[in-house]
């Protein structure tokens, strides 16, 4: 037997698109990990009504209903009384520890608590309160039929821990009496090999009947097989040989699972080997050096970088000859050559990543398009002296904010695959040295 | 009389967590740009009974039901079925124009079509195929009752060409008849002013009952108030002057309107009065280059930059002494000063922009907590040399991501103000100089 849970988030803001719905995501996610499929995500506006008929009608289907909103103490809040009304039409009563708490609160911070808030302990009878360490509204939690109806704060900082004190142990309980989890997922992400590749290399573990089942999806540069065991193969080995096959078959291009980045992974190769990396950046703007270090520990691996927007600069901070950008402009092979090679050697360290394109929306050209990108990586330690320097030229489709996305993880790829000796692999949206482009 | 809308988004890896819905926010901001108010969002999992109920529940309260997902050829996209299911049990036939486009599309690339897609000619008796230009899934439109219903692919870049093409002349058209818009919104972005304070200076407007009516929202370090006005408020100036007097309360913290940037509205200024801006970055590494360069035309107006992670690169790239790094230490203010300086100069611009810090997880201490972050601006026009560089600590709240994104908003925020003659203004998480820490 397998329980379903579903997810309810309340606000204005977010039915009216003006802010973005996230803590249905993060429930679903942490509720998966748990071993429990979330079956529906909902979000309805300030309206007690419509609040009421959705903890309703996803009582009967969901064993858990987890709501979030609409616990403040203004007019706009109204999930108690939605939540009285779809309990039957019952009194809120006030909850005396939950206003003590409440007042606790207030003092701490040397001021009296607003008559507003006196709201926040109102308890709807038959329901419980939640205890809230990080905000004033505390939650309630309430039976409906056979669902427990769990109803907490919107903002993340105080719903969070509320989700992993007092729902986690409950839904732990339920997965137990049950006989342990009925749902496995785990994620392995790529970058350089097109989607349809990918799942061509995987097809028999996308089989609608298989088990455990894989799917591919594509964001930004990033192609991630999701991998989810129900049944006993939740629970068996079958998981972790899936997600090995995946990574063999997309082998070197699969670089981590799960929450893992790009630029964690280059940055444990680096620690291992004890190198560094640095960047030269035109198009990316620094892009490339705030994605490596949003890895922490980064300083240890991380050597620096330069974010040469214009000729000058690529002259007189890296070592770009006048006569190169000259002669083939800054959006070269060339001068992304010289520009990781001057970046590597005053950083002082074995490599160094280059990108110069056109990002857009204006600067495109016929031969040298919108989305065209030189990326060069250089690598001091290779012994042979032509391939000390190695650039590609790709042409990313997509927007500014795209084309600048993938070109930044493609890079931090192309050093990867630099540092594991694959640098000759094909990678996605590379184009041809010296092609005729196609007018 | 008013139309309301709903979005429905159709898929496992959505209800379960995989990947973030973005299709409904996208699609409520658009209509409610052309006055439509979007009431509710679903997210239901690939299930034909889950999908056909929540078309049949929503078709009863809204007046246009937006259904994204759903319309591959695999067996997992059950969109079509569905919809025959809520239309009544209709059978599905092939549509003649839809089956040609795609052999078309096929033919297009040079191979045959693949019998599986031949599927996605299917159309429920009743309902219409709407032309897809950017992939193979074709949409649907039927009427249930009083309410349209259209049926879009999921990826954004065929839903959202199709949303402008078939969805906005029809909810155009119904707006027209029901005599013009009833709502219109508009958002007023600021930055450095508590949410509290920024709320406390518009109360009036956000009483309940106000029309137009205010709210505020924070997120990473903007501060938004969003104002909504319906009936009449949404067609007269109404809106204009709330947007204006919530402008006047938050000067000179508020930069921009709807989707304007921080990085936007300084190249602009920087733009006019023919000044460049270059920078400096420690903690940050190089997200506030990423940052400013994400604004189209920045070239006009970056000056560059540098990525100085290393003590040694600050020294050599920057011109920090090596004095001031071992009396200081790098996150200090002499630090912050002298590498917005040694930017400012080498770069050859006005102002330069320097940030060192302690991002963390890691690197804190009892005097210098994770969080703790030197933002220093450098302005070689200004006449008074002890005003030439100026440096302001902050300690920012949340994990490293938000830190450093935080860092980022508030250093490019302190180069507007510097640029408006506003540098005195208090910021918010800025701490006073040489503060005894509490311990």
């Amino acid at each position: 037997m397998s329980f379903r849970a579903a997810v309810l988030s309340i606000g204005d803001e977010l039915t009216l698109g003006q802010i973005s719905e996230r803590n249905a995501g993060w429930i679903a996610q942490e509720f998966l990990r748990r071993g429990i499929l979330v079956m529906e995500h909902r979000t309805v506006s300030d309206d007690k009504t419509a609040i009421s008929a959705a903890i309703s009608q996803l009582a009967t289907d969901a064993s858990v209903v987890v709501l979030t909103g609409g616990l403040g103490p203004t007019d706009d809040d109204l999930t108690r009384e939605a939540l009285a009304d779809a309990l039957g039409g019952v009194d809120l009563v006030e909850d005396a520890d939950a206003r003590e708490s409440l007042r606790k609160r207030f003092e701490a911070r040397g001021r009296p608590m607003p008559a507003l808030n006196a709201k926040q302990a109102l308890c709807p009878v038959g329901a419980k309160c939640i205890a809230n360490p990080n905000g004033t509204a505390p939650g309630l939690c309430a039976r409906i039929g056979q669902a427990i109806i769990f109803c907490l704060p919107g903002p993340p900082n105080e719903m969070q821990p509320m989700v992993r004190d007092a729902i986690f142990p409950v839904v732990d309980s339920m997965v137990s009496l049950a006989g342990g989890v009925s749902v496995n997922v785990c994620a392995i992400h790529s970058c350089g090999l097109p989607e349809s590749v990918a799942a061509e290399r995987i097809r028999p573990m996308m089989d609608r009947n298989a088990n455990p089942l894989a799917g591919t999806t594509a964001s930004g540069a990033i192609v991630t097989a999701r991998i989810r065991a129900v049944g006993s193969a939740a629970r068996d080995g079958s998981m972790e040989r899936a997600a090995q096959e995946v990574e063999h078959a997309w082998a070197p291009y699969a670089f981590g699972r799960d929450d893992t980045t790009l630029a964690q992974v280059l940055g444990e190769i680096l620690l291992r080997t004890k190198d560094q990396v640095a960047v030269a950046e035109s198009c990316t703007g620094g892009g490339i050096g705030a994605f490596l270090t949003s890895a922490a520990g980064s300083s240890a691996w991380f050597g620096g970088g330069w974010i040469t927007y214009s000729n000058q600069m690529k002259i007189s901070l890296l070592g770009v000859s006048p006569e190169l950008l000259e002669l083939h402009g800054a959006v070269s092979e060339s001068v992304a050559c010289a520009m990781a090679l001057g970046a590597a050697e005053r950083a002082g360290v074995r490599f160094a990543v280059s990108a110069t394109g056109i990002a857009g929306p204006a600067g495109g050209s016929e031969t040298k398009p919108v989305g065209t990108v030189w990326i060069a990586v250089a690598d001091r330690n290779e012994k042979n002296p032509s391939k000390i320097v190695r650039a590609r030229c790709f042409l990313f489709t997509g927007d500014r904010a795209t084309i600048r996305e993938r070109a930044v993880r493609v890079a931090v790829q192309l050093v990867r695959l630099a540092a594991i000796g694959q640098s000759d692999v094909p990678v996605l949206w590379e184009i041809p040295k010296n092609a005729e482009r196609v007018k």
